[in-house]
């Protein structure tokens, strides 16, 4: 019988990004899109340690017109990948201003 | 005190592709962009599942070109996050076509 091996790191984020995502696009409407209220609970929720820190109240509505490329008025996974994405780059990024650039013997 | 609250799904998830990326990335040269062994190291440990299945030797390489927008020979996060969004679309959408697209009363 063939092994299963325990799914690895990278293989657990993805599960993770889409479980994440239908946990909030099937809470109304069409299953598979987030609706402008369910992309606010998700960042009210998931993503709130950054929504708290917002002072600007349109800033989510702001998010969403730029992440809604097509505008339907819904993300679709591959809009709502582009923001975790941009999230990642830009902790990334404030991850390189903290490490140097290459180890030194 | 302020209080800290554990990680959500989705912050785990975020600090988990960086945490991935960099530990292949920090292996030799540039500490933050994977090299083509790097790359290469990467697929074959983390993506397993999916290089095996791939027959044909030079699908990495392709892979590897296509994803390397700025033609540097090396992988920065981003193009790294292009390949995680990819995969992560394409597994969505064969979970779309088992699930009705939206749930019946």
């Amino acid at each position: 019988m063939a092994k299963i091996s325990s799914p690895t790191e990278t293989e657990r984020c993805i599960e993770s990004l889409i479980a994440v995502f239908q946990r909030y696009a099937g809470k109304d409407g069409n299953n598979f899109k987030l609706s402008k209220s369910e992309f606010r609970s998700f960042m009210n929720t998931e993503l709130a340690a950054f929504t708290k820190n917002q002072k600007d109240p349109g800033v989510l509505d702001r998010m969403m017109k730029k992440l809604d490329l097509n505008s339907d008025g819904q993300l679709d996974f591959q809009e709502f990948l582009n923001l975790i994405g941009g999230l990642a780059v830009a902790c990334h990024d404030s991850f390189l201003k903290g490490t140097p650039l290459v180890k030194h013997p």
